[in-house]
């Protein structure tokens, strides 16, 4: 018997939690789920006979490390910055780990101890980090193992609600954490580079920087800069390549209308306002809008940004009702970014049968035999419902595919990693098209940024 | 004999020395400047009887108690954040100080002490702050004192180049530390209040929301907001009043122009460039524009920006010779805003005959005996030359007038001060009106933003 411990019993849990309990007779596991409330536990493992559910306060070393102690593998679906310690017990106690975030500098730091130890610490193996690195390190890997020289790589990922419950006219809905949707983007330039030229976009541009990518069968999109591109040069072994950017896919206008908010300053969120409990939508509005004895909201709005009579965009803002003078913010001493999202979650939250859908989009630009050629890949998935979305299926999927491959010898690679290795990525993207999770690639032809080499 | 010693032989020390040693010998003075360069503090002594330079490190706790202990009152004229040591050792010794600067939390949390030994600690005494305090308070207490009660204050300083050196389209040459311009507005949202409402303006459209000011016989200025007005609502005792609303002052179009630098992302500090020391002002610029092998990076910006054809304000970009495509940064490492720092310097630095001009506009709305009334004060000062600026004048004359006084007796009140009593700013606004620093005030109707108290 097996002992599989996972810490976090958020929404991000549910698909993993279940593929491991299915594996468990198979597999010969006991799949324990721990976390602060025992409630949410214990609606994971349900009535499953090899699933338990306990309480775990991750703060609480006691009960941290005797969890950790008895488990044979570790998965940590905390938020990232509480991995650290779960990831130095792990250590102590040889196991193996497994995350579906960003490696912090604290985590990358105990590499060597993890590699003396001979164990494995996969991280970013959920969507995006995880789903994106092992597809584009495939046909990155394809194409170098062909001959080919990359030179043209752009990667984006959305969360979006899925067209048969998109019903509003920004064509979004929260599937994620609100909060870092109304941050997105903030905290500093979007660095990429395009034909060998550095390009930097501040937030104040950002959402006027989109490009369009078009999906077979699934319509246009749009997409906006992430902000840091330039690292995933030395991550995916594309030191010289010309063009590296990486975006966040929304639907078509979404940008358009988000950067009036961004422009008024309402997702600031680095101090607070007075009396927000008691105050109006319009109220909060007009806190970024000239002062006016007469003029209305509407008006000095339209002026102030410079919003045509006719431009889609104002039904957008309409339909928040954000030009509303009796709905209250209703949060004491809240930020403006807090405010903004309260006003979006009244329309922007999935209702019960609403679907969420991931959609990701690759392109490889290369050079072969003296001739330039692109590959474009897609993936759409659609959730089934607010159990088991895409969200929570993509990104718990590949951590439990990893966690049993690790359990079972197949991944054996030691040390601090992410899923970037073919002995990774092949077996859990081929298993990852048994759950429908499937990328269909085009060869489209060259286009990059400079087809002809002219101008600078 | 009494001994004065003032720490740091910066730009804006030249008039403060100067008072001081005309005074010497009739107020019986020992004027000693001390400062990292023996050099500087030379200069601004030079061959009189009654002064003295030093080398002077302020980091060297023996040299710097030696001086303190020697001194009979202490100036420290050094960059805010070096007063804190200063002041310690003052308190220790018993020495009463005056500084320039904005008090700071640690200077604050000293107010007992320096209330326990009887010493007066005067600071904000310089231009902006100093001299605003002063003749704002002064028409402040007088309506008061006449029964009126204020509901509206508002105040604008620039630090401006004088018409007679004004030879460039934006009206403006740098007259004090570059880097602080470059970085202005940053690091919040600007809070102030008008009739009653809380208004925010984020950095992104501060330089958008400008007010024009008129000076009779200097023209028309512009006013964009300054980050934190509202702290003054306690400082000068005017809690409830209706609108405050403070601003920097600059010549029209100014802001217009600036604000092109704010949307493309070049005054940000937050993060260096690649290659900056060989890069050219053009290469800079093209670094927040799109990609595009062919269209020039004119086109890209006038079309980013929405730049009409006829627009001036390009004519003022060109001006800064930001296209040209041979002149090098020349800096290795820099930020966005050092670079553009390094642009700016070539063409607003001032000619060895250049003229500095310093504006204060104050606004007082009040009410007497059921009417709106309104007083307008406004002070224009021009420099001499670059040693005695206009700057270094309305800085440095305040802070010596009002060491002479706590020398004398003259002001008395002890702990962390401002200069906003009555027995401060009536001697010292006086005194000031001989070296010709003199406001003019004009009764004007009262507007405010709501004359006919309409709307909301």
């Amino acid at each position: 018997m097996r002992t599989i411990l996972i810490i976090g019993a958020g929404k991000s849990a549910s698909q993993l939690v279940n593929y491991l309990l299915d594996k468990a007779s198979t597999e010969n596991l006991e799949v324990i789920v721990g976390d602060i409330s025992l409630e949410n536990a214990q609606k994971l493992v349900g009535n499953h006979p090899k699933g338990k559910a306990m309480k775990l306060d991750v703060f609480n070393k006691d009960q941290r490390t005797k969890a950790i102690q008895n488990a044979t593998i570790v998965i940590s679906m905390l938020p990232a910055r509480f991995h650290i310690e779960v990831a130095r017990d792990c250590i102590t106690y040889s196991k193996s780990m497994v995350t579906a975030s960003y490696i912090s500098k604290e985590m990358e730091a105990l590499d060597e101890a993890v590699k003396e130890k001979g164990l494995v610490f996969m991280n970013e193996i959920g969507l995006d980090p995880g789903i994106d690195h092992m597809s584009a390190m495939q046909v990155i890997d394809r194409i170098r193992d062909n001959g080919g020289k990359l030179v043209l790589f752009e990667s984006f990922t959305g969360g979006l609600v899925a067209p048969e419950s998109d019903t509003n006219l920004w064509n979004y809905k929260f599937t994620w954490n609100p909060r870092n949707v109304v941050l997105a983007g903030q905290g500093g330039a979007a660095e990429f580079i395009q034909e060998g030229t550095y390009k930097y976009i501040p937030y104040q541009r950002l959402f006027r920087r989109t490009e369009f990518l078009e999906i077979e069968g699934h319509g246009r999109f749009e997409a906006y800069a992430n902000r840091n591109s330039l690292k995933y040069r030395s991550i995916y072994g594309l030191d010289d390549i010309k063009t590296l950017y990486r975006g966040t896919i929304r639907r078509v206008g979404f940008s358009k209308a988000w950067h009036i908010f961004v422009m008024m300053g309402m997702t600031d969120d680095s101090y607070t306002l007075q009396d927000t409990e008691n105050m109006s939508y319009r109220s909060f509005l007009n806190l970024f809008l000239p002062y006016s004895p007469t003029d209305s909201v509407e008006l000095k709005l339209r002026h102030y940004l410079k919003i045509d009579q006719d431009d889609l965009l104002w039904d957008k803002l309409v339909e928040l009702d954000i030009f509303n003078p009796n709905k209250k913010i209703g949060i004491k001493n809240a930020t403006p970014a807090k405010c903004l999202q309260r006003i979006l979650e009244d329309k922007w939250t999935l209702e019960p049968d609403d679907k969420d859908m991931i959609v990701m989009y690759h392109k490889f630009g290369y050079e072969l035999n003296g001739e330039h050629k692109q590959i474009d890949a897609t993936m759409v998935n659609i959730g089934n419902d607010q159990i088991e979305t895409a969200m929570a299926r993509t990104v718990g999927l590949p951590v439990a595919m990893a966690t049993l491959r690790i359990l079972n010898g197949e991944i054996t690679t030691p040390g601090v990693q992410l899923p970037i290795k073919k002995e990774v990525y092949t077996p859990i993207l081929k298993e990852l098209e048994t759950f429908g999770i499937t990328f269909k690639e085009y060869e489209v032809p060259y286009l990059g940024y400079n087809p002809n080499n002219v101008g600078g």
